[in-house]
């Protein structure tokens, strides 16, 4: 016997964005109107709450006392299935069932560690993101991709979860400290760089009232990468085309990250890996050679590295590019920018080019 | 701001299931024609690959030894996310990416185990079943859903991922435990009952050939069951609705698992959560005296279990199932029969029927 078990496609789906100062102190009111009945339970980076927890009880929402909010140490450690089944735990205890939903508030691993966990509790629930951090909020929250690492490598582990809400408030900004914040702008330059020159031209104009965390500004570069990450999410959820782009900067980023024992930070990473980038592309006649004073600028004014670090030998991170493309299969892609506001997704390079940069970018 | 992230819906998708005597033996042939270029890892149940690894050998099927077949060791206490973690970390070892497939090759945990791996290493690779026991081959393996289990209850982690084929051989029965086949029976008997009243009067026709593992008759109860969960599933894939009804005996079923720290087998409690349904139907004027007879005789004939152990009592079970219940909210279904061959997923029933139901089965 020879049967076809035919399964209808999964309807359209919308997952809404919110940018906008005071939307932190309206959030029980936004959540209610989005909730539909489901009881909210609250995963939250337990240093957001130590920091805000005054204000958080200002604005209505609910305290740890009243069991619906875990707090969470958001560490890369805690990144693991091991903290997903800790947190299971203690949502069923807490009464967590099908017909609740889960909040994030905080960065990155926060957001990561909340969004798998939902799809995967009582074999998926909605959630709702609030991130706190720069970087999650113009990247990581936005998007549905979520992950653990293994002992053998980041994220390995995880799923696609879309968000029904993203919330983001500028304010928490405010006490974010600076390297924090410097991890999130390398990400904006990325964005900018692979899709928004209006927005790269602004970043090149208002260094100063972004440092001051003045909120206008702040709002606005916000704003522009969400639009322009809905765009590509929207276009290729599953990262199977169009949203690759967004990876401009993270292959040599990454490998620099593993080899220092995540030392260099992410964003910090991903900035030398979009000089590298550049510079591979100018190389090879694909981008002006001003383009790349631009960027290395950008960054510099940012305090962002754009150069390898002496310990690294060319030879090991081209190593660990070869292993982290591995992971996608036998075509390599590589991400290369082509001007301001434009990059392409090449295969079939030679690498050996890239050798050549990584040498010319040594300390 | 205010934007929406507009997702286009999925499209719809396949799953192929193979019912026959000999599909063991083509097995590398029929998945070279579904994997696609994918390299192929097999998670495999190590009791299942003692005794039949000479058998498998002769067909052509990957060893241990050659780095894609990983042993499992099949329990529930291995049903957690520990042992993903496990299986995840030997994977990328043995050079599994987002290029492979998984192939789950065992029964209900090592086919649960496999499917919520699949759906959730490197964010979502295919997978295949080849489930090895009778219950994997009438029910678990059919349909997409997964789980693991926490401390705190049975399945409460786990996603929906549909299989992309599902091969089925009969032979492998063989050598399967007459305490596993009727476990089997008893959701075989529960799929008649719900839905194909033909099926149910083979089974009450047939015992003997059956219980010799005949071949022929095997394959036509699995394929039977095979169509009727194809059909469900193809009608409701996240158990919003006509699915439910494949819980038949499930609910008191569950809480006698739970209650007897499992020492109660899936399959005997669903046998005595079918009678408890049925005699609760009979109470109700749901369903004729006749039919609770006859399914009373047709379990007893596999012998399986009918009265509830001396051990537990009526109101530790009624708790349990409202503990179970509460898992979906505060709607409380209980699917009910109404005849061979027809069950209703019904609302707002009075549990203090069921109360005396249960007292009237004691043993």
């Amino acid at each position: 016997m020879d049967l076809n078990i035919n399964l209808p496609g999964t309807p359209a789906r919308v997952s809404r964005v919110m940018v906008g100062d005071g939307l932190g102190a309206g959030l029980p009111r936004i959540l209610s109107s989005f909730l539909g009945g489901r009881t909210d339970f609250w995963i939250c980076d337990e240093c957001v709450w130590s920091i805000w927890h005054e204000r958080l009880a200002q604005w209505g929402w609910p305290e740890p006392g009243c069991g619906r909010v875990l707090l969470f140490t958001a560490s890369e450690a805690n990144k693991r299935l091991s903290a997903l089944e800790d947190l299971a735990g203690r949502l069923v205890h807490a009464g967590a069932d099908r017909g609740s939903a889960l909040i994030a508030v905080g960065g990155g691993v926060t957001g990561d560690v909340t969004g798998f966990l939902a799809s995967i509790f009582m074999r998926g629930i909605p959630h709702f993101q609030v991130p706190t951090t720069l970087l999650a909020q113009v990247d990581s929250s936005i998007g549905g991709k979520n992950g653990v690492d293994l002992a053998e490598g980041k994220n390995l582990l995880g799923t696609f979860h879309q968000p029904d809400v993203i919330v983001m408030d500028p304010a928490f900004l405010e006490t974010l400290p600076a390297e924090e914040f410097r991890q999130g702008m390398a990400e904006i330059i990325k964005t900018a760089m692979i899709g928004d020159a209006e927005l790269w031209e602004y970043l090149e104009m208002h260094t100063a009232v972004l440092a001051r965390h003045d909120r206008e500004p702040l709002e606005y570069v916000i704003t522009a990468c969400c639009r322009l990450k809905a765009r590509v999410v929207e276009a290729d959820e599953r990262e199977s085309g169009a949203r690759r782009l967004l990876n401009l900067g993270h292959t040599v980023g990454h490998a620099l990250e593993k080899l220092s024992d995540y030392r260099i930070r992410h964003g910090d990473g991903v900035a030398v890996g979009m000089v590298a980038a550049a510079r591979w592309a100018v190389r090879l006649g694909r981008l002006p050679q001003d383009v790349l004073a631009r960027l290395e600028r950008l960054c510099a004014a940012w305090d962002l590295p754009v150069r390898i670090p002496a310990a690294f030998s060319s030879d090991e991170i081209l190593d660990a590019v070869h292993a982290d493309k591995k992971r996608i299969g036998d075509t390599l892609h590589f991400i290369l920018p082509a001007g301001i506001g434009w990059a392409d997704d090449c295969a079939g390079l030679d690498f050996s080019g890239l050798k050549e940069v990584l040498i010319g970018m040594r300390e």
